[in-house]
């Protein structure tokens, strides 16, 4: 980090400060400019632990970070791509992943039904929640444990692994036990007790980017998850909050780019919620393949006009079926891929009641 | 709710809508403009919950909210100041409340000595934290129980009250055997689970808005804690993100006012995030109580050069001090008071090797 | 518009904003909900004249505009797309049209060497500054007329149309003596003398969103030029200000299918301005043709390490060339096309001492 | 200024770095940390000239400016506040100064009935504009010249000086014959060719924050003005644009402190537009002098629900009378003062059809 001193900073200022480095053990280096002095301080493996203490020390105007406060989700840790499969699933590598599915999990048919239908567009991944963060508490909670049986069905009538949310350190466990990928929502990407939990599961954890996350914090959650030595994680652009109110959040395509470059990290966008509204889902899914994302979640429901959450950001399996098209294109345009999802485990059977 | 249909509807879609809302057991009201039709929709105690699904229907254009979605937490609701007391302080009336104390609880010698100057400098209740919410895994997190430990302690040497934070479901329980009110931090204002629990806790709790919830969306989060018919809730704007980096964080002051209007919950600001640099916070202190807060929370550090959280924004004792006269001075100059803090229990006794 | 009347609003109150919207020459239409009553204002052509009296009525709540405020440049209005020549260069048709240049014109030698390169490359228009808004006044302000000049020669050299940057409604008619295309740029958009000014000149408009404008009053600054009868006005996304500061600005990639759905008028993107960084424009340039832009507008420089201005967003002329083919191939795989520049006016002749 | 190095930067590419310091006449001052080289540039009296172009070299990852890239207005360069006269007034020195006046001067009764008004109720000046800058081109843009005549005509009656709006630099001439400050509003802050014209007029200029505009880029703009020798510039902070919609911006109230310590200018508060609602403006009004702001500029409308521009967050004179009262409690309570009004040129003579 380099501590610039203020214009009239006295030589004894300058002096008590590089004392103080030196105590810490880290090694200062003067720069005397024509009208300020500063200080590049070396050998602070973590200098963010001491940024705010010198903010306070007479003569100081301000602390620059040098080093990215993070240190495993760097590429310059880790230069190359990170991949993993998730049930046979590449993401990380040139293939491009597609999660799809309602926002909630609202009953054993409708999870079965719109399960079928992705799989049958071309997803890779069967996303659905069962525990529900919600604005407000007379809304739709979820349907709990019942929801990630039903989750289990349609895994086994699909082939497709689960994605569902995961919104507490309690829930850590039962939700190991029904999900092939545990997601962390934006609400609670700073919520450092479950990143903590989720992390110690050893589990894959899709980690959605908080509303009004920096780039910089988004990378610092992960920080948390990769410090239990769990390496699989999958960051997701989902929209940020700012001035525009035509549509929910702003997708931040620059993340894609940008994320691309500081980590190693495979990186999704999930257009549904990045827009807030099914007209303009398609638009930006292509864009976030053209910008370079290795996958998309995407909300998919069978009647979105009866959906319990979120049914104006869904899109009904026929556009979506679309989409993937699109994808596709999209996709071998800038020389990558869509796999066929027969890699995923072949479906059991499909129950009786069910089908499309 | 109103439903704006598009300028192209047809008079058939216009027709499914109306049959829909009656399907609801809502009443619709049609109103024919000359470039479009609005469909109000009255009985809808809760709209929101529908908000989504009409926007997929043909025709429609958008939905306008008419009615806000909190109710409890409403002026509509609650006409009168909700006003009661935390250890003999009252908070929501007349008198302005002060909470002062250190980011973090670092050791027993800091806590007594911090708790002494505030108590002495007339804070009215001693702010601390045991589990600290940190950006980075490799940061100081807390001295866990240890730290409630010597918090008990500085309640009994100094009397005053404790407000500390909780940051996970699993704490509720430990932390509201030591502390007085349960503070649920900014990057947990959308932790629907922790928002479940500290409410069924019956402890007072503080509410920090989201570093970027809307004024709105900090309300539906205290209607989560009054959903548990606990009214104790204190609301505090601590600082939203924006586009400006010389402060940390833009003090919306618009939002004590606004806050005022809409709720008859006390509303306190927190100058020292809000702001981020000490050297800010008395301006915004007294910009707070001169907007109408019911009182101020901010981070005083007997060493904040040393401080292991926080220290840039911090003030020192004496500065505080200084801060609570001119505090005072602003209270008068509205016809509100600081109550002296004798109120608040007697000190017991000041451990002999602790003082100042 | 609606007027939501508060909800302890009287009889009175309510009796006395019919009275007033009659007066108006406007009709009012009553919807009693249970909690409070809403008034349907029709006939109110231009109801955002009113917004405010209303608003100060005894027992009003708010405002609600139904209408969009804009109408000329309105979908409504006119529901097909607008697409126009440029010197031969169809803009908002099935091609996709790609303006490139430097930012500003620093020299003969250098405008035409760009110019050429970016030909050769496929750009169908060339931009460049010869005045420049420069946020200090210490920087580099552009050569002015005789950059018009050069900027005329190197039109003369390669047969690209020309797209530059007006300032002030003074410069108007120099500007439109030499420039094919008048660009107003992001921190004029609430320039409204200026737009003025541009829309009578009867030139085509570059119109770029301003960096905290709304989707609606970049709508609203298109309205000032529409009004003077110019219909040849293009829209242009270049990034909005948000917190995020990877990068200068973020690029809102929702505002493309937003303004296609909302509008009749070509949208393009500008990835050099969104992102501010050379690295990114590629992927985000991919991103606004995969996303349905109409065109792009790219910053490139022979030796950007040499550039007076914005050199760290620029492309050099071989990263440009491989873009173009990354474009085209995108533009393919969403059956839309990248024109050839052939159909631009043949070059008359290099200059013999330019050349590439 | 700071060249950060990659991580994988070579000696070479260090090496061409400094030797292209040199080449400038600048001196590099390298530190080479554990992971990456930091080259301190020293001597670049305009660095932000040459950020830049280094972005591009090879084995850069970023400039960090040290300086700021003001100079005039820089507390650095000028210690003392800045404090002048605006016909009779002090401004900057111990005496809080007060604005108030209509949005727009919409007749000559209106004005000199308002003007009348805020005169006895204690302003020190009388704010109109005759020409507007609106958002809607449908909307009132203002008398004109003729509006100009009854702010003179205003200002003869009360001894008010004037504070109006120039919105191009072809109006500059004519409003400062009218005009004692001229304002420029906050769509204008970034209109390059508007500041050198009202800097070059010598008159004292009232200079808006814009609503996406940095403070950085606030005191860019008054250094337009300041370098002209024209000294006289007011800095007002006027709300910013954010996610918060229950207002219409937010008063970024962090700003005053901010500004008090980066410049002598001084600094005013607009609670009106910061606010965008009368219900507020009283108590923001308060926090903008209690955090330490020089004055404060009003929206005062004789018939607010008449009012043909901002009619909804215009007081009605009589809150404004009470307004006044509450700032100067305020003042003195920080020991301030608001002077009396007695020290503006006696008013001449009311014309006898008008009073109150």
């Amino acid at each position: 980090m380099l501590i610039v001193m203020r214009t009239d900073a006295s030589q004894d200022q300058i002096a008590a400060i590089v004392n103080r480095v030196e105590i810490h053990g880290l090694i200062a280096h003067l720069s005397h400019g024509e009208e300020r002095t500063v200080i590049g301080v070396v050998g602070d493996g973590r200098p963010y632990q001491y940024h705010e203490q010198f903010l306070h020390l007479p003569g100081v105007e301000r602390i620059v970070p040098i080093s990215p406060p993070y240190k495993l989700a760097s590429r310059d840790f880790i230069p190359e791509n990170s991949h993993f499969p998730i049930d046979g699933i590449e993401i990380g590598g040139p293939g491009v992943v597609i999660i799809a599915g309602p926002c909630s999990v609202e009953s054993r048919e409708q999870i079965l039904e719109v399960a079928q239908a992705v799989r049958e567009a071309g997803a890779h991944a069967l996303r659905g929640g069962a525990y529900k963060p919600r604005t407000s508490p007379y809304s739709f909670q979820g349907l709990g444990e019942k929801g990630l049986q039903y989750l289990a069905e349609a895994r086994q009538a699909t082939g497709l692994p689960i994605v569902t949310e995961v919104m507490s350190t309690e829930q850590v466990q039962v939700i190991a036990e029904y999900a092939d990928v545990l997601q962390i929502g934006a609400r609670n990407m700073h919520n450092y007790s479950l990143l903590h939990g989720a992390g110690a599961s050893q589990h894959p954890i899709l980690l959605k980017r908080g509303m009004a996350a920096t780039i910089e914090e988004l990378l610092m959650a992960a920080e948390y998850i990769l410090s239990h030595s769990n390496r699989r994680v999958i960051l997701c652009e989902r929209g940020i909050r700012t001035f525009e109110t035509t549509t929910r959040n702003t997708t931040d395509i620059n993340a894609i780019p940008v994320l691309k470059a500081l980590t190693h990290l495979p990186v999704i966008l999930d257009p549904s919620h990045s827009t807030g509204n099914w007209q303009y889902v398609e638009a930006v899914a292509r864009a976030g393949i053209a910008a370079g994302a290795d996958g998309l979640i995407i909300e998919v429901h069978n009647n979105p006009a009866e959906a319990l959450s979120d049914g104006g950001q869904s899109l009904r399996p026929e556009r979506f079926a679309t989409l993937v098209c699109q994808v596709k294109a999209i996709a071998e345009a800038i020389d990558r891929t869509v796999a066929s999802n027969e890699n995923s485990h072949p479906p059991l059977s499909i129950p009786a009641e069910v089908g499309s």
